[in-house]
């Protein structure tokens, strides 16, 4: 590394490379269209704050503040030092692959084989895959937003055509828009996301809700991305997959995580789940994209899925308390509406009441000045997805997985604080 | 799971799921260009082979059978152990760019900092990623053939044009075919991939070809991409990077891997290192294919770099003695023409006369009749890119990194019978 902070320094010659003077790189066109997680920005404001030496509430983090749970890091260590260190099949050791079968299995309802599903480094690198396999340039697809940012990213990146579905909201919740989803659907329209329990509106569909889809994507002749990070973070009721639903599976793909309900983010493990059509495809990119995930850290994954729960419940259960605390405060806080999710571990709560109080037009800036006022750190609906031009609704987002109840209540006290003494004034 | 073996079943309402009856999954266009490592199905051959009883010589396996030094084991359980378990940053741990950045700095004569290193799971990512930022629809690639055949298959997939170029066998080993290649640049000409030390001829540049590979590369305006998977597994000499020759670093880039120099393959670990202006949109890459890397892991990768370097050195002179081994007996076998690599982990013999004199015409058929006669189990040309049209002469591929020195000695002395028997018959 050079020492100075210039930007031009010597090659092994002696010849001075100049990174200034750049080559123009000629990047694709493609990645014009590539977005990101826009929330890092939210992050580098946050941090930018505390650096002046504020206290920072962090509600903008979606990473969870708790260990993996010990049995699962001591099987992984175990394979480390047994050596598993080596190569292994591209698809994922043949028993995580089993494991990963009968979890889904027996919590969905569905009746994969080992062959039916492909690991990952992640879920996330389903989202991309799915696409690369079914989606040909100029397709059509569905997706939610708000919702999870990429899928808009790697559907335009990749030459798609990205039609964001809404939700509406109820007295109860969010919903889908069929209606406007149905009305949305061209002869061009091929896939269809959906997240469920979603990101970031918390929101799951009903029953009806399903069905109704099911016979969309029937009609329409869809297949589908089950986005099923948060299937297991959940608080009450039973979570649903989309390929439980009649004749569903045959078109489906899920998207499967270790990352939320056994706190491994970091370790990068998941799963694509659907029929061997798509999963052999999936497989034969892993060889061109990655060869395999960490061969030691699939055998924790065998462990999270068969071994002790105590600690993935454990931490299901602090998540309840936390989304508990949180909601309370927010549901007593002016210009502020709040629904209750049955799981994710995040708040959407609706914030256009309190941004007329405060006088905004733009969620950013409130945002930022609930940051600069109070230290609590959110997103807002504009990190979810590009918004829809006729939105007349504002968000924010509510993250708890990385805050204990402590901080919880103390920030959004001071939120509430910040909005009550507004009320008082106005 | 279910338990019997028939392709339908039950979903959670009791309504049949029949996979066979799939609906079609109308995979995307490019699935059809989408090519996989085809040494694969030699692995199944040789497994198959040694299933009926037979000895089996695991030429074809490019794997390393040592285990990753202890010390790199340590580190990485010591950052599990302290909970290095939730997302990094998207590029990287800073510690570990800085010291991926310092290592090819101080090896290659460079002046990386750690902004211009973008950590991925695995050198193999880096690939697709270099395509993709920096290739569209319809450029034209240069690539090695033989070479590894995921260059050809990520080319072709991502919707570009791969143009192989070729070697021409010289008294002392392999030589890129400068004219072959020159001749073959047009204005849709983009992009060059290098991999010197190169799998599988085991060929590097010499200081002409890369002065001349450098006055094209400038004289056409391409960007490279520099794999040097196998820069540190050499036996005499010194590695030379492209990016060290004069003005090249600006339109380059490394991929880096502790795949092979640290026997750390299953690991997953590698890096990409370049201009700013490239490494940047490999990390918003990154943030969209896997999140980060392992987290853990990364400490391992940092004590790999910086701790002590004595097993990765035994390992590469252990490495030697193996080629020295295999040299030996191959030179001395009929028909059989081998030259010297001064490093990677496989030997290239030439075997058209040695397919001569066993009356073969196709290489993989030779290489068929060689395990069954034999137990030794080899790769082929035909598995690294798809033969050139007017090549004649015909080459086995040899890896010697998973296999010990008696079994190479035993395996290639059988070899050597095999076609010394036919020498005396004949």
């Amino acid at each position: 590394m050079r020492d100075d902070d210039s930007s031009s320094s010597f090659d092994s010659r002696g010849v001075r490379i100049d990174w200034d003077a750049l080559v123009s790189p000629r990047t694709a066109g493609r990645v014009s269209k590539l977005g990101t997680e826009t929330a890092f920005a939210v992050s580098a404001e946050a941090t930018a704050f505390a650096a002046l030496g504020h206290h920072v509430y962090p509600f903008h983090i979606g990473d969870l503040n708790f260990a993996t749970p010990p049995n699962i890091v001591e099987a992984s260590l175990r394979a480390l030092k047994d050596g598993k260190t080596g190569y292994c099949p591209n698809a994922g050791i043949p028993i995580l692959k089993e494991a990963v079968a009968n979890e889904v299995n027996a919590s969905r309802g569905l009746d994969y084989r080992a062959e039916n599903v492909a690991v990952q480094p992640g879920g996330k690198p389903v989202i991309g895959k799915f696409l690369l396999t079914l989606m040909n340039p100029g397709d059509e697809v569905l997706y939610p937003n708000p919702g999870f940012p990429i899928y808009e990213s790697q559907i335009e990146f990749h030459g798609g055509v990205a039609v964001p579905y809404r939700f509406v909201e109820s007295a109860t919740g969010f919903e889908i828009d069929l209606e406007a989803l149905e009305r949305s659907i061209t002869p061009r329209t091929r896939l269809l996301i959906l997240n469920d329990l979603q990101n970031p509106l918390g929101a799951e569909c009903s029953p009806q809700e399903f069905e109704r889809l099911s016979e969309i994507v029937s009609q329409h002749d869809l297949w589908v991305l089950s986005d099923e990070a948060y299937f297991d973070v959940r608080y009450s009721g039973t979570s649903t997959s989309f390929a439980s639903i009649a004749d569903m599976a045959r078109r489906t793909v899920i998207l499967y995580t270790f990352s939320k309900r056994f706190a491994m983010t970091g370790w990068r493990l998941g799963a694509a789940l659907g029929p061997r059509s798509v999963i052999d495809v999936i497989a034969t990119l892993n060889v061109n994209d990655e060869s395999c995930t960490n061969h030691f850290v699939q055998y924790g994954g065998v462990e999270a899925l068969t071994g002790d729960q105590t600690e993935p419940r454990r931490i299901v259960s602090v998540l309840k308390e936390r989304r508990d605390a949180a909601l309370k405060i927010l549901r007593a806080t002016p210009g502020v509406r709040c629904y209750e999710p049955r799981g994710t571990f995040y708040l959407f709560p609706n914030v256009t009441e309190a941004m007329r109080i405060k006088g905004f037009e733009d969620v950013d800036d409130f945002r930022r000045e609930v940051l600069r006022e109070t230290g609590v750190s959110v997103c807002s609906r504009t990190h979810f997805g590009r918004p829809q031009v006729d939105e007349d609704q504002h968000y924010v987002r509510f993250a708890y997985s990385g805050i204990e109840v402590d901080q919880i209540v103390e920030g959004l006290e001071r939120f509430r604080s910040y909005l009550d003494l507004s009320t008082a004034a106005s």
